[in-house]
This record gives C-alpha cells, structure tokens and sequence, in this order.
C-alpha cells in the first residue's frame, strides 16, 4: 500500500494487473447479444459441451441426496487414487496418490506452486505468447517475471539455450512451461520438453508444467505426441484441471502432481488459503474419468474445426497460423489486415458479429499483430464466422 | 526460495507456514472412526446440517438440464443484486450491486481483499485469538501481521487505543477484524464496531470486517446485537460466506462487498487468481438466501447446544468460557485440567473419544491454556461428549 496521511484513498501497487482483453471482448459482446445480436463467440476458451452425462448425474444424486462439506485440504482420497490411475493409464508413469493433490481449478494450482516453491523478489520465467494470469498471479505474489519470447525456428517453444542465457544473467528461480500452449495450441516435441526439463534440473531452476490442455492433442493430423514432464522427472509440478478436456470449466476442479518434497508445504498452505475444493465437483470429476468414450467425440468435433479454421483462415488473409497440435486456438498472425487486432477485433466484433481474442493478451510485444480464434465452440459456428468474416473483409 | 548450487532440493521460506492443529485432530479421528472407534466432533466449524433443500434443487436441476461455466470474475448478475437486496433486508443498507463481488469462499475473499490493498512488507493487523488462516494467507503474501491480543475487560475485542499504540510504533496498512469471532463467538456491540472504525479511518488504517458468522447469533440470549461494518463507513471492505450460516461449507461461495475504489483491482486479481467461482455454488447461493425459515431452525439447534455447553462445561472444569453472542464455538480455559491443552486434546480424543481443537491454532501466546468446543453438530453428540468428557475427567 503506498503510505498517506489518509491510506483510504489507496490501492496496493501489485493490484494493478492488467486486465483480460479477452474479458472485455466477451462483455461487449455478451452486451450486444442481449441487445439483440447474434454473436459468433470465437473468443473463450471454454468447451461448449457440457460435463459428461455421468459426471451431471453423480453430482445431482449427492446434491439431492447426500453430504456436501469441506474435504481434506489435498482432495477427497478416491479422486486422488483414480488420478493416479489415469496417470498410469495415460502415460504410463506410476505416481503415489499422496503425490496428487486436488486444487480448485488450475488457478489454485498456480497459486499454490509458486508460493510453495519462490519468495518474494525470485525470478520466474514464462513463454510469450502465453497465458496471461501467468503473468498476473507471479506478478501480484510478489515476484518478478522473466518473459522469454519464442520463435518460429524454434517451434514457438522456449529452448534449454534461451534459459542458459537468462539464467546466467541473473539466477532463474523457476520456470512455468505449457504444452499444448495457449494461445498458440504448440506443443513440444517430447525430445525438446525432456531436454529443457534436463537443463532447468541442471541448472536447478524448478520447473512447472501446465498440462491442462493435454487429451485436446491431434497426433493423427500432426503426428506430435503427448508427453508429461513426470516421464522425464519426478521434481517437477505438474498442473492440470477438469475445465478442458472434461469441459467442467465453471466445476473449478483441477489437480496437482507434485513432488514429495512439496506435498506438506503445498497442504499448509492450501488449508489456509482455500480450504479444500468443491466437494460435489471432485465427486462429478471420478466419474467425468470414466468417460472416455463421450469426451472424445467432443474431441473429435474440435478436430473437424481445427480443419476448417486451417483450410479457411487464410483464404481471408489469416495465411500464417502457429502449429496447431493441441487445444482449441488457432493463433495467426493478421498483419496482412492490421498492426492494431486491438482496434480491429473491436471493429469486427461490432461490424460483423464475430468475437475473437487480440493478441496482446498473450505477448506484449509481438501480439498486436496476432488474433487468437477459438474453435472450443460447434462447427456451425466456426462456419458462421467465416462466412461473416468473408463478407466482412471483403 | 532459497538459493544454492541446485535448487530442487529448497522450498520457499513462506510455505512454511503453520499447520492447522484442528485439522491433525480431524484427521486422527477420522482415522480412528475407520478403525470401528465412535468419535464425538467436536473439533470442525462445520454444521452438520447440509444446504437448505431449495438450494440443493436447484443445482441439482441445473446439472441435470442446464448448462455450466465461467460466470464474470464478479459472479452472476443475479446474485450480486440479490445480495445487494440481502444487505438492505438485513441491516437496512443500501449497497450497489456493482460493489457486491462473489467469491470462492471467504478463503478468496481473503485473499483479493490483501493482494488488492496492501504491498508486500506492509504491516496488517488482527486479533489474537483469532482464526489462523489469516496469519497464514497474510505471511504467505509477504505481509507482517501483528497479532493483538486482546482481554476479558475490553470484551476480547481490539481497542481504538491499542490499534492507536501500534500505529504509532510504525504505521499499519490495514487490520482485519471478525465480530462473530472464531474461536471465541464473541461479538464487538456496535458502539465498540463503529468507534474501531472511525479509529482506523482516522489514522487512515485500511479496516476489512469478516462477517462470516453474521445470522449465527443469540440476541435472545445475550442482549448483543449484530452490525455490519458498512453501517459505519463505506471505505471499509466485508467478507462474508455461505459457507456457516447457509451450511453450504463444501460448496465454496462467498460474498464480498467492496470500496467503489477497489472494484476494479479486485476484478482483475480475481481474472486471474481464481476466474470465477463454482456457477453450481453460485445459482444455490441464490436460492438458499430464501430459505429463512429453514436456517432458523438450524440457528435454535445451536442456541440449544449452546446453552447445555454453557451449563455443563462449568460442572466438569472448565468454569471460564468466553462469551458465546454468536458462532457455534465454546472457547473455554482449561488450566484446571492441564496447562498443555494440546496433549490434554489429543489424550482425549484417544481416551474418551471426544475431539476438540487445542487453542494454539488461534493464539500463539495463550492457547495453550484454551480448547474450543465447536456446537455446529446436532444436540445427541453434545450430550455425548459432555457424558464422556464427564467419566474420563472424573
């Protein structure tokens, strides 16, 4: 708090985020539909499917029937055992249920990570283009936050020499990694993400991966396989969260795998700083586990939209996209349109009803020439939006 | 984190935070209830009863045939104006539903009230005894708390002329108070509230009122009546939670309401920290604030344990209980029996099969004289315990 003789009047200094662009998109264009419009909306990334039919069902029968309360500040014992299931299942990694610990969405997760492992004044380095609460939450913990841009020659993912080189300036504290990325639905190659993973434990700079967008990858298009960081070391944290593959977005339900030597800081802190999860939303994600079948049709849908949008967008100018192996963006760059997606997403979303995400978001530097389309909606819609971007644009 | 060849093997000096010794007894009498022991709990500040039936409906029939997901950062529209409708109704103040902000428990609340007003060093102020997750969240966001103690002649409530004293010694950002206190149920009269208030706002000491247990009171019994902070300043930030007096515990939702100068840096820690809350949690909220009458009655379950604790506690040691005007916490002294009420409670809970919390948890300096005996359970178990509590003692 910046100190006065009448304090009132002030905020703290760390309070002062910037805002999501992509907030202010989607409440202009939330606006305009109860106005009356009809809004494409290529702008959230949210499924537009609903959580399993099995997830729904268990979640109504405890709401109706049975007892909701605090659970255990790591997560009800069950999901925590057939999460270390599904990583077995998933990547044949074999992990300790006392390892895995259930958050309240992936943000908890951030939270809880950074301030399990970095003190204030540590140095934490993240992607850009990325996700900006990155940028925010670290930010507002009180930790400075070290933005190292990637290229094209590089498949758009931070290398182990880029790192060598921060970190020898000044010594990295940690580094959060996201693959599939967003914006840009990149991912790394296993070979590139087990050798960064080499290079930071070398270094001794902790290394975090996002991994919520992992089961939206389409090896069968890109032949880029999944990995997890846990396939190559049992010291990084692991995110993860239910709002994306299992389309539990507003469940708030995610979780952690850590390593042994967090699991009791990261409990102490989570019982003072959250309590525990949603109970009916951990017991609706045991059973949205079991739903392979339903998920990957949804799956399925998201891949048909990724073709379109690849087939489409640069038919109206949209020509460079970044690799699209995994999540629902398609990231590309529209300087054939505009040096200004701010001004023009604005313009777009007003004159042609199609809502999309500025760039700026995701990369200070380089994002006013980026717009981010999300196709986590149906085909008609994409169909829709390209029709009236077409029109729009020419 | 702390520096040295290779991090990987260091956490952070702030996830060392204390853990909460309730949740150590909870814990081992969980356990021992699995082993085929009956356990009495007296230990959680948990009702026993769950989410009035509408509310529990309604989300039911939401996850049936509605349709779930990220709500604005704020939460529902509804929700916040029928909370603006709730303060009116219940303390005759009138409050924007612009001001009103939904949170993910009062945990959240928390939270987004100290990232959005205070700085890293600055110093916050709040009570001892007191609930420790604020010391907690507080150390963990690179905070200074100063714990005042308060006493039995000031009515357990922090003074003018203590916050006064400590502000002069160097200046404090900020204090948190809750009236219904935990661990103590005792409630600051609204003289003592509103002459706190003016203190801080002269001195211009950033005041955040927890109002958790506001509803959970016993005017019947004790003459003292409930205030709300906003009655007295509109500068002032109120937290508060469906989580007591609505008995919605695991469905993490909260309110707060807020400054008109912090909405927008709340609104944008919260995009980013947590999004937004459970939409399930938030569309039951609605409909609990109608259940009235239904909560009266869970309210009179506690008014009843709480006058058998009041008379039986005293017949079996534990004469000096600290004002019980609202909450469900008897927090009593124990130095006739022990001046180790840690061991004291553990012997208990493995002995007699009663587990209540050690008073360490919320006063560091004294609590090793006090328990706290939650009544949030059901009058059987009361009546219980206070039996077994009887026969083992004697």
């Amino acid at each position: 708090m910046t100190e006065g003789p009448n304090a009132n009047h002030f905020l703290s200094i760390r309070s002062q985020v910037e805002p999501f662009h992509a907030m202010d998109v989607l409440a202009s264009a939330n606006q305009m539909q109860k106005n009356g419009a009809e809004i494409d909306f290529l702008c959230v990334g949210q499924p537009a499917a609903q959580a399993p039919l099995a997830a729904r069902r268990a979640a109504a029968e405890l709401m109706e029937n049975g007892a909701i309360g605090y659970t255990d500040a790591a997560g009800r014992r069950d999901l925590r055992e057939r999460l270390a299931v599904h990583m077995l299942d998933t990547y044949n990694v074999t992990v300790d249920a006392d390892r895995v610990f259930i958050t309240t969405g992936s943000s908890a997760g951030f939270t809880l990570a950074f301030l399990s492992l970095f003190d204030v004044g540590d140095r934490v380095a993240i992607a850009a283009p990325g996700y900006p609460a990155y940028r925010n939450i670290l930010k507002s913990l009180g930790l400075e936050v070290i933005e190292i841009e990637t290229h094209g020659e590089d498949r758009w993912a931070v290398t182990p020499h880029q790192v060598t080189q921060v970190h020898r300036e000044k010594p990295l504290a940690g580094i959060l990694i996201a693959s599939p990325a967003n914006p840009t639905g990149t991912m790394m190659t296993p070979k590139a993400l087990h050798e960064l993973i080499d290079c930071c434990e070398d270094l001794g700079v902790r290394f975090i991966s996002d991994e919520i967008y992992h089961g939206l990858t389409y090896a069968e298009a890109t032949g880029v396989e999944e990995a997890t960081a846990l396939q190559y070391s049992d010291k990084v944290i692991v995110i993860n969260s239910f709002s994306k593959y299992y389309c539990m977005t507003g469940w708030r339900v995610g979780w952690m795998i850590l390593p042994q030597d967090c699991v009791r800081s990261v409990e102490r802190l989570s019982q003072s700083l959250y309590i525990s999860a949603p109970e009916m939303s951990q017991v609706a994600a045991m059973h949205a586990l079991d739903c392979q079948r339903e998920l990957e049709q949804v799956r399925l849908s998201y891949l048909a939209n990724r073709q379109l949008l690849l087939e489409e967008l640069p038919k109206i100018g949209f020509e460079k996209i970044l690799p699209i192996d995994g999540a629902f963006y398609a990231y590309a760059d529209a300087t054939r349109h505009t040096n200004d997606t701010m001004e023009f997403a604005r313009q777009m979303l007003d004159q042609a009803h199609v809502a999309v995400t500025p760039g700026l978001d995701f990369d200070q530097g380089r994002g006013h020439r980026y717009l981010r389309f999300s196709f986590a909606g149906d085909t008609k819609t994409m169909k829709s939006a390209l029709q009236r971007m077409k029109d729009w644009l020419t």
